[in-house]
C-alpha cells in the first residue's frame, strides 16, 4: 500500500480552529484505490517544529505525493499554490512566540521552488464538479509558505514524488462577523477526493491559461 | 395547517441556476411543527410579474409569515434585508427586456417599508449555529428589492403577518471563475429551517447591534 | 448672497482626522458666482448634538442647498447617498459615549426620506471629470445616516431647498496599513466645486441608470 | 552624471492609458542631485518586445538603479514586488497577439529572483509621507512579471545595480464604473521622488515586518 502525506495545521492567529486540519483529519486512512491511501498528519503552526515534523512524516512514509494544506483567511475557493519562496517575514508572531523578519526558509537554498503537482488539471477536475478552485502565486511569507518550500526543498532530489500546498478558505462558523467569504469543511474533504486521484494519474500537467494579470 | 410563504427567483444575469430558488424549492412541503408547514413559489424576475405573482400567492395561501428569498452575487454572508425603498433603477433588463429607471414601485406609496421580521434574533439564531449572516440596509434597487417593497405593502394593513426578504450568496457552482464569495445551498436550507422557527416564536425582536457606520 | 451649507464631521472611530472636514473647511467662504457662495461647518460625531447644530445652522444661514459630508472607509468612489432610513443601531459609541441601538432618528417620523439634490446629474458631471463618482442606496445606520435623515426631516416642508448627503473614502493617509482604497483630500475638494454648480443648475434630474442588482 | 532607469508600459487590457507611463514620464529628465537623473522609457506590453527595449536601455544608460512600474489594476496601494518568478501564463493575450501559456520566462533560468532595491526602506519612506504602499509577493504571470524576472536576470552578474518592480492602482478615470481603488498619478510621481532617493542611499533595507500570513 502506498501512502499520500497530508498535512493540515493546528488553529493559529487567535482561531479555534483550523479548516485546514479538519479536512485532512478526515481523509486519515481513507482509501484511494487498493494500492493508495491517505495519512494526514498535523503540523504546529510554528515555524522550526513544522519542518521536522514534515521531515519526520516523510522519512517515516516515503509517500508517493505529498499536498500540505492551511487556512487563508479571505481567500474565496481553494488556491493551489505555483511557487514556494525562500523568504520568511512574519506578521505575527508563530505559536511558538516566534517572528522571524527577513529570513531565509533554508540557507543558501534557491530563490524559489515550484510545485510539482499537476495543479491545473487538479483545478479543473474541481471546476467541473461545482467547485470554486483556482491556481494562486502567492503562498504568503508566514508559516505556511515556508512548510511548502521546506517540503520542496526536502524532496528536491526525488522529483518522482509530488508535492504542493492547498490554501483553503475560512470555515463557515470562522467567517462569522468578519464579512469574508469562507467554504465548508465538507466541501473541502470532497475536492481533495476529487483532485488527489487527478494528481496521481496526470502524467503531465494541461496546457490552460490560469494566470493572473498583476 | 398553518403556511410559512417562501418565494425564490428564476435564474437571472446569464446565471443558469438560482439558488434562491433551489433552497426555497427543498423546503416546499416541509413541517415546522404539526402547525405550520412550508410552501414554497417560484417568482420571475420580471418587475410586473413577480408582484402579480406574490399577491396571487398570499390571497392563495393567507400565509402566517412570508419570506423573499433572492440571489445576491458577491455577498459573502445571508443578509436579511431591514429596509426596502419605494425606488427602482435597473442596471439591466429584467427577464421580460424591461429596464425601468428611476420608477416608483407603488405610485404614491411611502419612501420605505421596514421589515416586520425579528431578523436580529433570526441572525443571531444562525450566528449560534455557525452559519454567517448579518443584516442588511440595503436590498438594491433590481427585482428584489421590488418584490421586497411589493410585499411589505400589500401586507401593510395586517401587520400580524411578518414578512421580510433575505439575501443570498452565489452556489459555489456560480462562482467558479469569479472570485467571489458562495454558500452551498444545503447550507442555505439548513439556515431557513433553524430561523423560520425563530421567526415565529419570537414576539418582540433581540436588542443587540447590527449596525453599520456608513 | 446665498449660501449653500457644506457640512463635515470631526473625526471618529480612533482616525485622527476626518476628511469630510478637511474637504469641507477648504472650501468654507468659496463663491461659485456673484450669487452664491459655501459656508462650511463642523458637525460633532454625536447623535445628538450633531443634529441640532445642523438646526442651528440651516436657522442662521436660510441656505439654497445644503450637503453634508461624512467619510466612508473603504468605498472607493464619491457615493452620493438616495436614502435616509429612520433608524439608529450604533455599531460603536459616539464622540459623547452615546450607543442607541434599534432607536428610531425621529419619532413618528416616515420610514425613510430621499435625498433631494439631482444626483445623478452631479455623479455625471464628476465621471466626465474622471473622477469616481456613483449613487449609494445605504448610508448605514450611525451618525452619518442620522444627520442625513435629520436633515431631509428637517427640510420637509421646503422642498425648494434641496439637500443630501456625500459618503467619500478615507483620504490617503488613513488608508496606510488598512489595504483599503482612498481619495487625496484635493481632488474630493475638486468635485465639490464641480458637482455644486450641477446641482444649483439642474431643475430635474438625470434619467440615467445608475441601480444596483442586490 | 548618473542615470536611474524608469519604465512604464503603453496601455493594455482595453484601457486608453496606462498610469505606469503617465508617471514615469513625469519624471523624464528629473534630477534627484548633481549627480543622479530620471531617464524613463515606456515599455510596450508585449512579452518579446519588451525584454529587448530593457536591455537596449540598460546597455544604453548603464543606469546605477531601474526601477521597472506597471498598473495593477485593482490595488490599493503602491506595491513593491519582493518576487520575479521564470513563468508565464498569459490571461489574455499581449498587445502583439501572443498568449504563452506555462512557459518560462528564461529557459533554465532559476525559479525567482528577488529584488535587490531596498524595499521596506521605500515603503517605509512613503508610508511616513501619508502614501498607502506595501510590499507584494506576487507579481502575476503576465507581461509585468516577465519584465520584473528579465531585469533581474539581464541585471544577475552586476549586483550594484539595483533593481525592482513597482505594481500602482488604476488612475482615477481608469477606476469608473469599476467601484476599484485608485490612486492619481501626480501622488505616484511624487511617491517616486520620494522613495527613489531613499533607494540610492540605503545600504542594505530595513529589518521590520512587512509579510502576508498567507
Amino acid at each position: 500500500m502506498h501512502s499520500i502525506l497530508l498535512t493540515g495545521f493546528e488553529p493559529f492567529g487567535g482561531e479555534q480552529t483550523n479548516p485546514s486540519w479538519l479536512a485532512a483529519q478526515q481523509l486519515d486512512g481513507y482509501q484511494l484505490d487498493d494500492e493508495v491511501q491517505i495519512v494526514s498528519r498535523q503540523l504546529s503552526c510554528e515555524f522550526e517544529q513544522s519542518q521536522q515534523q514534515l521531515k519526520t512524516a516523510i522519512a517515516e512514509l516515503n509517500p508517493v505525493l505529498v499536498l500540505a494544506i492551511g487556512q487563508a483567511g479571505g481567500r474565496t475557493e481553494l488556491c493551489f499554490e505555483k511557487v514556494a519562496i525562500n523568504f520568511i517575514d512574519a506578521r505575527i508572531a508563530d505559536n511558538a512566540g516566534q517572528q522571524p523578519i527577513d529570513k531565509t526558509v533554508v540557507t543558501e537554498g534557491p530563490a524559489a521552488y515550484f510545485t510539482t503537482l499537476p495543479i491545473k488539471a487538479m483545478v479543473n477536475s474541481l471546476k467541473q464538479a461545482g467547485i470554486p478552485a483556482a491556481v494562486s502565486y502567492t503562498a504568503g511569507t508566514y508559516v505556511c509558505n515556508t512548510v511548502f518550500y521546506a517540503l520542496m526543498h526536502q524532496l528536491r532530489d526525488t522529483p518522482k514524488v509530488r508535492a504542493g500546498f492547498l490554501h483553503i478558505p475560512y470555515a463557515p462558523e470562522q467567517a462569522i462577523g468578519k464579512s469574508v467569504a469562507s467554504m465548508p469543511v465538507d466541501m473541502v474533504v470532497r475536492a481533495l477526493k476529487l483532485c488527489l486521484p487527478v494528481a496521481l494519474q496526470s502524467s503531465e500537467d494541461m496546457q490552460i491559461a490560469a494566470g493572473t494579470l498583476d
